[in-house]
């Protein structure tokens, strides 16, 4: 099957200019979606994680399919207010102002080897500070697996420390 | 395994007075996980189910492996704005104001067999609209299935006329 082939694109979403890449027929053909989380789980599979670490919400769509297939544990990370235990979050540059997230602060333990599954690498922000957070309670960045990368936008660089892996890649 | 320990009980959030069921030990322990979403699968299996639903944020993390375990598809409902694609939506009843979620139109086709995976059964009232959006759309609500259901707050009897099940159950 050619996933490209489940991606729709939709012009002007979130806002002007932006041509946003929905996952949604994607996540909606059953075969498609085994195809990407048994891709995602394969290329993690001998890299000896210990657990999958996914961004509120679209990260938690592949993220924990990729846990349960592996069988491994999941870890969201959210946006402040969201989870109901003791967090660690960090703050970020975004194109305009700042944006945070957290993560529970029982939920990496030193040492551990971490993979974090993600939709989409943009610019890469994100997912940067969220291995900085990982990084900072002892977590092991093992790596960084997306399903779709926008590679104009250059997260790669932003994120040249890390093993990177996208499924489908497109300019913009 | 016992379900019910991997449950942290986490007093006054989101505000006073709510005793919050934190699934986040359950998900990070990889064998709980699988334990979960096997259990949820199987009582789906027989049922001869088209496509899996599942509301943001915590109805991703639930509801996306058991799609990929059972080899459905998966459709995401959402909080408005977030679904990039036409959306059909429907507003709620709150205990204070009322709320929204939305569906892409062309997730549900006429006679799909459609089951709504969640993590938390309470007064049922996002459920209900979800079902009742699935159904103006012609899909057939053939089961709810939850991880954890409160049976004080009688989710059940707002769902009385579904296929109900829950894993893990709470007085309140």
């Amino acid at each position: 099957m050619n996933l490209n082939d489940k991606i729709r694109i939709i012009e002007g979403f979130p806002k002007e200019g932006i041509s946003f890449k929905d996952v949604t027929p994607l996540l909606q053909d059953g075969e498609a979606l085994n195809e990407t989380i048994d891709k995602l789980a394969e290329y993690l599979n001998d890299k000896n994680i210990d657990v999958i670490v996914g961004p509120e919400a679209r990260g938690f769509l592949f993220g924990a399919p990729v846990a349960y297939k592996m069988k491994k544990g999941f870890v969201p990370i959210r946006k402040p207010g969201k989870l109901p235990y003791d967090t660690i979050s960090v703050e970020y540059d975004l194109e305009y102002g700042k944006d945070k997230i957290e993560i529970h602060k029982d939920a990496i333990k030193p040492g551990m080897r971490v993979a974090i599954v993600d939709d989409l690498l943009a610019t890469g922000g994100t997912i940067a500070a969220a291995s900085k957070l990982i990084e900072e309670m002892g977590g092991d960045i093992v790596a960084l697996a997306f399903v779709i990368e926008l590679t104009d936008l250059r997260g790669r660089e932003k994120l040249k420390d890390y093993d990177v892996m996208s499924l489908l890649k497109y300019n913009i």
